[in-house]
This record gives C-alpha cells, sequence and structure tokens, in this order.
C-alpha cells in the first residue's frame, strides 16, 4: 500500500513535540496555499470566479487569513462565524451566508455586515423581510430532489434537510422580483466528499440548466452560481484527489452549452468548499500511550474522539502513519483507541500497522477539515492546541489548547457552596 | 401511544422560558432524588452497597452534590473528572476511577485523592507503580470476552478495547499479592443502556463466580464488586424502565449462590450508573424556529447536535412532547431537525406529530444524561444552559449557557494582525 506523504522529518517533527506537547493539530500552510492558487487557476476562465471557505471546516482565523490572501471570501453558517468573520475585518460580499433553520438575529447580522445570504427555504424570504428587511442581492439554495442521486455522506437530496423544490425556485424569484429584490443568485449543494470529478459536471448542469429556464421564465439575470462545496479528499492512500482541471473543464462545457449559447453571461462561478481547502493539509499528531493485549490488540493514543470525531461518528478512514517506522512491515494488527469510556472512540478498527511501542509517534492524515472543529468536552477532555507549520519550516500556535478553566467557564463553583440539598 | 410524563405545567414552562431562552436542558431534582433513593434501598440486603454516579453522563457539581447527599459517590474517568471531584470536596474511596488508555498524570492524580483505582489493562499495574506507586486498594476491570455476549451499544465484549482477560486476572492479582498490595476489588461492564433486569444477574455471576475462583486459587478477598453501569431507560414510551427490585433480587441469588456460599462475605456490591440516574429526569426544551414544506416537512428548532448528538451520532430515539398539543393527533409527518449544515442533524426523522407551528414549544425527553455532556461546538454553535427544578418549583442556572467569548477563548485575535501571510 502506498505511503502518504508528511510534510516534516522525524526530527522536525520531534523539535516540534518538545516545544508543544501532543496532541495536536498541525496544519501545513505552504501545502494550503499551494491548492488555493490551484483552485483558483482551474477556473481562471470565469472571470468572477470566487471560492468563499466553508469555515466550519476550520474556524480559525489565521487559516482564514491565509485564504483571504489568496482571494478567497469566506462562507458562514452560524452567528459566531459570522462573528468571526467580522473580527478579521471582513465585510460585504466576500462573505457567503448558507445557513439553515435560520434564526432572527443571524439574519440581522448577516444585513449587519452585508454579506451575501443565500436563503434555505421559501418560507425564509418573509420571514427576511420582517425581522432584517431584504437586500439588493439575494441567493436561494436549490434541493433537486430526485433529480440528482446524492452520494453517500449527504444521502438523497430529497431526503435532506436543505433547499427550495423547483417549484420553490420559480415562485421564489418571482417573489423576490415582486418586492423589488434587483441582483440574484443560486446554490446547491448535493454531494459531500466526492471524489469522481464528473459529478460536479453534473451539478453545474442542473444549475445552470436551471438559469436558463429560470431566465426565459422570470425574465432575470442570475449574477452567480455557487456551486457548493463537496469537493472529496482521499482519505484512503489508493484514492485520488479530484483532478481540478478535469473538473473544471466539465463545468466549463456545461456553462457554454447552457449559460453562453442562451446569452446569460456573465455568470461568476462561487464554490463554498471547505474540506478540499484545508482537509489533506492538517495531521493529528499523537503518541502511542499504551499498547494493550487482550481478545485484540490495542493501541492507546494520547489522543481521542474530542480531537478527531470522523472514525466514530461516519465509520471514516483515516490514513495512519508510525513515524520513523514507514519503511517496516505492516504486520500487526491494532484497533487505534483514544481514551474515552465510549466504545466508538476508536481512530481505526484492525489496522495493519509497524509493531508499536508506548511513545511511538503516530500521525493522523487529513484532519485539517472536519477535526478539531467537530471536537467535543465528552468524558471532560480538554481540546488540543492547532499549530501551522510555515513554509520556512517555523511553527506558530494558532489555536492554544483547552485548559481546565476554559472547560469549567460555564459552572459556577462559588454557589456550590451555599446551594442546598 | 403512550404520552412520557414531563414534570411542568404549560405555564410553569413559559414562566421558565422567560427567564431563560431556549434552547436549555431542565433537570428534574425531585426525580432525581426519588430514583436515587429508589437504587439504594433495592440493594439494602447488601451492606457496603454503594453507587458512584458515572459523571460523564452529566458533570455538573450541583447535580453530584444532590446525588452525593443521597450516599453516592463519583466515578470519574478523566483528569478533568477528577479535579471536578476534588473541586467539590470529595476525597478517599468516595471517588473510583475507572479510566482507560490512562495517562501517568491521571494517576497521579488519582492517588493524590486517594481514589480508587480501576485498572483497564495487565500492564497498567507497573505503569501506576512507576509512575504513582501502588496504592494499598486496587480494582481490575474484567472482560469476559466471549463467555459474555454484549448488547448493542457496547458491541461484542471481545472486540471491546476495556478490560483484563480471565487469565490476566488471575496473572493481575498475583502480581499485586507480590508487590503487597492489600485489598482488592473488581469490575466489569459488558452492557450499555440494557432494559432487561435478568441481564444483571448474569453479570453478577460472571464476576460473583470469578471472585470465587481467585480466593480459591490466590487466597485473596476481594472486598468489592463494581457491577458497572449499563441499567438502560425507557426512551421510547412503550418501553419499560429496568425493576430495580428484579435486578437486585437475581443479583442476590447469586451473590448467595457463589459468595455467601462460599464464605467470601463480606462482598460490596458496587455500581457505576450514569444514564439511569440523571437520563430520564433531564429535558431538552426547545423552540420550532421554521416549519419547512419540501420533499418532506421538517421542523427546525433551536436546538441542535450541540444540545443532544445520540440521535445523530447512534441513531438514538428520543421522545418528543409538544407542550400545549399533547392531546392532538399525531398525524403529521416530520423530520425534525437542527440549524447544522451538518444531514445528520436531525433530533427525529419521520416522526408522527401533531401539526406544527414556529414557536411551538418541543420538549425532548431523556437528555439527562449524554445530553449536554455531549455536546460540541461545530458549526461554532454555543452549548446551552443547563437548569435544575426543585421540587418546590423554583429553578436554579447550574450550568450557564457559553458565550461568544468562551468559545473563542482559544483563539489569539490580538495577534492577528500581525500575523503575516
Amino acid at each position: 500500500m502506498a505511503e502518504k506523504a508528511i510534510p516534516f522529518s522525524k526530527e522536525k517533527l520531534e523539535q516540534i513535540i518538545d516545544k508543544f506537547p501532543t496532541p495536536f493539530h498541525i496544519y501545513d500552510e505552504k501545502a494550503i496555499i499551494d491548492y488555493a492558487q490551484k483552485f483558483t487557476k482551474a477556473f481562471s476562465w470565469n472571470s468572477g470566479f470566487k471560492e468563499f471557505y466553508a469555515i466550519k471546516a476550520a474556524p480559525n482565523p489565521f487559516l482564514m487569513k491565509i485564504l483571504r490572501n489568496q482571494g478567497f471570501g469566506i462562507d458562514c453558517s452560524s452567528m459566531a462565524e459570522l462573528v468571526l468573520a467580522e473580527k478579521m475585518g471582513m465585510r460585504g460580499e466576500e462573505i457567503m451566508f448558507t445557513s439553515n433553520d435560520t434564526p432572527a438575529y443571524e439574519f440581522k447580522k448577516a444585513r449587519e455586515l452585508g454579506a451575501i445570504i443565500n436563503l434555505d427555504d421559501i418560507s425564509h424570504i418573509e420571514f427576511l423581510e420582517e425581522h432584517a428587511g431584504l437586500p439588493e442581492l439575494l441567493s436561494f439554495r436549490y434541493n433537486p430532489g430526485n433529480l440528482k442521486e446524492g452520494n453517500l455522506i449527504i444521502g438523497h437530496p430529497e431526503e435532506a434537510k436543505y433547499g427550495f423544490t423547483r417549484e420553490q425556485m420559480f415562485e421564489g424569484y418571482k417573489t423576490l422580483l415582486d418586492k423589488g429584490v434587483k441582483r440574484f443568485g443560486i446554490h446547491t449543494m448535493v454531494a459531500s466528499n466526492e471524489l469522481d470529478p464528473t459529478y460536479f459536471a453534473e451539478t453545474a448542469e442542473i444549475l445552470f440548466s436551471l438559469i436558463a429556464d429560470l431566465s426565459k421564465e422570470l425574465g432575470i439575470h442570475i449574477e452567480f452560481a455557487n456551486l457548493g462545496g463537496g469537493i472529496g479528499i482521499p482519505y484512503k492512500p489508493e484514492e485520488k484527489p479530484v483532478d481540478l482541471q478535469v473538473m473544471s473543464a466539465g463545468i466549463r462545457e456545461m456553462y457554454e452549452k447552457y449559460i453562453i449559447k442562451n446569452g446569460l453571461e456573465p455568470l461568476k462561478v462561487y464554490f463554498e468548499s471547505g474540506r478540499a481547502i484545508t482537509g489533506p493539509y492538517g495531521y493529528l499528531v499523537s503518541k502511542v500511550e499504551h499498547i494493550k493485549d487482550t481478545y485484540k490488540k490495542f493501541a492507546g493514543l494520547d489522543a481521542c474522539m474530542v480531537n478527531l470525531m470522523r472514525p466514530a461518528l461516519y465509520g471514516s478512514y483515516h490514513h495512519i502513519t508510525v513515524i520513523g517506522k514507514e519503511g517496516q512491515s505492516l504486520d500487526t494488527m491494532y484497533d487505534v483507541t483514544g481514551s474515552l469510556c465510549e466504545n466508538n472512540d476508536k481512530f481505526a478498527i484492525d489496522r495493519k500497522l509497524p509493531e508499536l511501542q508506548r511513545g511511538d509517534i503516530i500521525i493522523i492524515h487529513d484532519t485539517g477539515a472536519h477535526g478539531h472543529a467537530m471536537g467535543f468536552n465528552y468524558n471532560s477532555k480538554l481540546r488540543s492546541a492547532e499549530l501551522l507549520l510555515h513554509g520556512n519550516g517555523e511553527v506558530t500556535e494558532i489555536c492554544r489548547a483547552e485548559t481546565m478553566d476554559d472547560l469549567f467557564a460555564t459552572l459556577d463553583f462559588s454557589s456550590l457552596g451555599s446551594f442546598s440539598v
């Protein structure tokens, strides 16, 4: 089996660990920048192209600053994500607000920041108008239902809670026209972690053909098509990343067929990827705390579900490299576990690895998205730090580890004494 | 279908909501005390009986104070749980430390507090000795492997990461004897959320017969048997709670057969239940934020996976009551969803409920264990408050809602300006 690359030597990593105890997440700045540039370049044929980084994947302002410098906007889904954008000085149409089941105060905040608002439901037109007023520009999220087969993670679109039906799209834009909204966008997202580049051309066809139909029937000009996220990453070493050139060419073909041929230019192509942008360039670094040999062999790490929940939540595969043992044969079968009193707390089940010892340094790959971001505090465990490896080899702590004071911040121990039972 | 009881009227709840905005968890103090007393009483035949509340289920010092007042100890699984016990003034053998994949600093803390240490693995004897010294009293966690079929949540014991094999139990106590340890306990936990009361007699038989064998072979006196947790609760309205009398009688029968008959008294029976103690007496109170009608009907709440993760993580059923609509027919099918951009963020799928409107108050039942405790901050959502409903109708906030300052506490925004990209 092919080994997955890591951006540091054993010696370099040991230096980092000397300063920052395991476990921690570390992101490779250079690789993130390289991918961001590749992504943007692949869509250079579209003059208004923009990627809005789905900040939920790794809600860290330092990572966002790097991406903003590459021309990326931010995709926010909640109040605190909007506030994070605000704290970074982001404003207006570099913020995409794609939420669902949205409370009034979030719409107000999005309006205050001048964010592009992407409505999830037809009933939100009135709700937004009532609570925050309608902006000049609005976008709708389209759910094609059984016109499109979803992929494994996102499920069948017609079962998903997101978006408008086709009928509602027509009705919705008509309502916007009646209410004097001037500018229009459109959005869909029907896949998550999809590795087939042709899938995105199908998505584009669905959206671009709908734009043509909307334009014909309502006479509106849609100015952007947000193709969502869903670009997968190769979690398994034998998988290949999505070929951005192939993906882009497929989308361009549909752009020519439906947008150019119908004279509907200009149409800006947007994405709101999270996983593909930072996922492969983040690593969870952990140490083997214990080796256990009962009915199976277990390698217990100093990390747990708190640091990475995807294997427990989705049964996801994350590749594991044992530092300094890359060349050794994978001759021992382990369950690689965390320390929670929770049976699901396993990073890998029946994984063949080199023989492990206490103290071995373990790299869990592809944790740069939905890794640290999804951590909980179950069993009162503390979330770990996030580090950034710069191109010059320096390391910056971009999120400190939680302390017990953080964990107990919402508890008022001072009133415990007078609390009578 | 039978409706599940709730401990407050619509009017009372509206008063509470006036003061504490939804969503929140609310615990019924009186019901928790009643159950604690019933539990203790069911085991009055065993003079040393003690329940150690598995604090991971709801790591709240106010709830723990109530339970401690009922004679309960605390079951800790991590550093911060030990510190929580310490902050409450708990010491010595009212603390059970049942951990796994345990780091040295946790063993040191447990030793410092004089907690009962329950080792998960035979290799931990040496590890504990090296890092914290061996205490006078030690316990081992037994994993019966395929001698016992596990239940659904905990899986097959031989696949589980917990405990010693039978052979290791004999070897382990022998080692303790050699090293001069004087007092011994034993532990197992092979079920989670088990509703069949006879299951616990089987567990007791496994543990008590092992005690008899250990005593015979090694001449040691085991002073307590910790039967773990695993007592289920009726999440579904048609399910029945575990009959404590039946459970206790079954365990007592095994106690007579293996302990009394072999002259191995006294043996203290311990439990470390979490779910059964607070689970049914906690409620997640939420409001319908939006009704959505696309390919299905969706009721979007102001709560989400952040407040309750079990349906998404385990596919668990949690009963839903719509306040003020208890008598109405359940004629409308909904997916009851949260607001995360995460397809799993659903409290119920295809649930028949009365027709819902925006603003309806929703009670999600049985969230008093593994509810608030398992919340994460995905999508940068904030965890909600926990309230305690006293027997006299008063309400105390026992954990405040998180703020954005809490959420951003580990991020250093002040260095963002000078962070060059």
